[in-house]
């Protein structure tokens, strides 16, 4: 579905307005229904205000249905392509159409009990977590009371929400629903930017799988070209960056061990805050380094 | 073979000395009797020189000889046990008595395409390598011409003795054979050595398998309460150190992030120096660390 | 006198052009109306080049005369006020206005040694030198032999040059004549920006002297508000920063030991190109810090 | 006076007993004759510890004489040379007898403030201070409670009578009276200790004095052949150490910025803690430097 204005959604009629913006809300167009009255929308924040203010008005059986009209997370939906789009190319986002089947196993499991203690599926922003902080954040809220659960199922909703109108709407302000990843690398032994350093960007499972995400080498001023991740949440997980600083400082002409004492460097680090900024810096020599969370 | 003093040896009988020292060098026991014409000696030191020089004065087609007494490294011989027992423990340092069938294979291939080239085995001191140490070096000397080889084989062979030297005989001085590994942990957010890290040690292969040596704690002085090496050369190749920094702060009660932004640092450097100090520290806050090549 | 575009002055009549433009090279107005010959001119670069290829293009009698032309440093002149202006504000910059009578005497000394030798007064592009470093340059200067130094002298005129032009013409296009000096604090201990830190910024001379240039605080991203230096040449020379890290941490709540292990830091380094960027950050625990030079 | 050993101690009679550690507490021999009924000492803490046994259990009004049987700190007695020998020295070690007029003015105000609060001398065990702890210490101390205080005064007793004793008496054991600060230069650009750097060690006053306390040159492992501070405690105070790197890396042959953008790098730091170790070593490039109090 193509972008539309904040100008057009003023303008709209009923009908358009809910084409627009009625599947922001999993199977609910009768939130854009209910925000369409606080029209017109100067900002993006005031639109996803007026629909989630919607939300939050509406009688507690209401908020049960919208919670209860979510897919199982890689569920049976999933497999059997019932899912509304936007919910599969988020479950897709995490890894979740390509689970082992002992994950799958696993959470078809965790599935049916949440669903037992608390009568209706778990939900999460999955755009925001990896698999494996999925898994954790399912054996966490299987543990909350009822109420708290419930305000969790609504809080995730509007996660998901935030994330679908800053892909539909294009407005003057932005949500703060992304993240951003960076890297940058210093040659502290010659005092310049290190150019032309290959950065292999992996993602790291609990059990110790790794999964490359990106290859990319360093500009002029030591850095990539574009960010690492930008324009959409950091998924919550452990990642590894590689520096291969041995062939970078054997390209410059500097003497080195044989073999180099560095080679390849690996920062390993975990992102807590999808929407944080991180700033994962190398200063290297040939015979040391430092790393930490910049900004 | 227990150890013997230079006391002993310079009191020693031709029968006696022969049999204490005839198999320093590889079936050449005669390498002993030329050198026992040198006592005493005073030093191991003097020893070592004594009996390098016997077999540097030596015509060339007893030096030819000795090198061809050598067996072929990880070949035949070491499969079919009849390998001198010094050299049979000396290659399985190098982890050259479980090779899988496609690096015995290529060893294989080596050592005949070296024997043709310079009509004799190739020798290497396997403790001063690991096994993708070795094939470097094979690849690298099959290009030297037959003078430059010859004196690379004696070279290798003078290796060899000096490590045998070094276990056999009691001595007030000690030949420079020995290198030491050593790693600190110091908590820079505390201001104090990190006490009770958990510290994995492994070693890599070209291939990217992992084999892991040892693990370890450290004390309260930061320190493991041993050199993760000592008291023998560091095989060449490329090591990697596992500090398990997320646990310790969380122990000491430091504020982290969920996931901790730091939880397992990998240190991954090569060794170059079999014989060398290599102190391998981290300098680490739960944002933040450093390593180095210290002394 | 005020800025004045390209188009005026690809428009200006002869007169109006050497009235804008005369004084670019000192008292050398034939400078000015050689290149106005060379119209229009799309860049600022390219009216630069017109005028440096007309004092390259000048008979050596010619060049001789404008080298002439220029005051002593620090020299009577600057004390009888018969300086032109611009040189005056030149000088100013690097304080030869307000040097002690010792070094005064030191600048006689040297521009009579100098002009004895060479036949002409000393000339060096002040905005990008501190007094120390005319200093040196006065001193080896004086080895030179009188093509080499003729040279010299050109290229510090046209250094000059070069700098009145950026004042003095709005262009599309800017000369590399800036340099820049920022700086950065990161407190690696909380894994955030350090906010609120008080930096002390100040210029050493060789004989210890310091002179406080500026005080500035960080921002919540750990920067100053504006670099430290920015849009002129940063004078060669010796500079340190001072950061009040004890008074940050204990603002921020850390337990540190009394007196705090670390204070004030002081960071002192050498600028030797007057154009290039210097980032000189701070990565700081009340346990440990790191600087480099960063990009 | 010379040393003597716990052997002679136990064997002493009662005259020599005494005469051996009458002056151990200020004009107060009874404070030995009293311990020497806890003999045969095996170790220096156990008599240490019959000593302060001795005035723990001492009357109120003797333990009050023993306060005020103390000199003035920087007071009359320091200039009319009334004093112990053993407080002379020790008042020495402070820089207490190089006071400005200002400075022994401010003392004396203290003085009679404190006696006039107190009705005792203020004590405090001086080695331990520099000049400005010392002034910070009475001001706090001036505003304790009259229980309080007494208790302090005693507990600085202790600590003058425990350096008294680890000088005067030869034991297997030693009390912990003894700081130490080192300090290790390493060259991470080459990847080795760091030779021959100069080194200037300096004392800092609140007023931002400075006074050089040692030269020093690193040897062949990066340090200096002797710990700066060792055998007593480390002041607290505000110290400096300068390490001339620019000569270092310039010696090396390393291609430098002219001038170098690291020449004298100041590390400056505060002991808090005499008794204390305190590492405080030097990671170095041209570039770059990291530092932090080690282990």
């Amino acid at each position: 579905m193509s972008e539309v204005t904040l100008e057009t959604l003023n303008a709209a009629d009923a009908a358009q307005f809910t084409a627009a913006l009625g599947d922001i809300f999993e199977h609910a167009p009768w939130v854009a229904e209910a925000a369409r009255g606080s029209r017109p929308f100067s900002t993006l924040a005031a639109l996803y205000a007026a629909m989630t203010q919607a939300v939050s008005a509406a009688a507690p059986e209401r908020q049960l249905a919208l919670i209860r009209a979510h897919p199982d997370l890689a569920g049976k939906a999933a497999r059997a392509d019932t899912m509304a789009p936007a919910s599969v190319a988020e479950q897709a986002s995490a890894g979740l159409d390509r689970l082992s089947e002992q994950d799958f196993a696993r959470f078809h499991w965790l599935n049916d009990a949440y669903r037992k203690r608390f009568g209706f599926p778990f939900i999460v922003c999955v755009r925001r977590h990896g698999k494996d902080s999925i898994l954790r954040q399912f054996e966490r809220r299987l543990q909350h009371d009822q109420a708290t659960e419930s305000a969790a199922a609504l809080a995730e909703i509007f996660r998901i929400a935030a994330l679908r109108l800053d892909q539909r709407v294009a407005a003057p302000d932005r949500l703060k629903v992304h993240g951003r990843l960076s890297t940058h690398v210093l040659d502290v032994h010659g005092g310049l930017p290190a150019e032309n350093v290959a950065i292999e960007f992996l993602e790291l499972s609990d059990g110790g799988d790794m999964r490359q995400i990106q290859r990319a080498r360093t500009n002029h001023d030591g850095r990539t070209d574009r960010p690492l991740i930008e324009g959409r949440p950091i998924p919550i997980g452990c990642y590894e960056l590689r520096f291969a600083v041995g062939d970078y400082f054997a390209s410059r002409g500097v003497a080195l061990a044989d073999p180099p004492f560095l080679d390849v460097v690996p920062v390993r680090f975990s992102v807590a805050e999808p929407e944080g900024h991180y700033h994962v810096p190398l200063l290297v020599t040939p015979w040391s380094y430092s790393t930490y969370r910049g900004s």
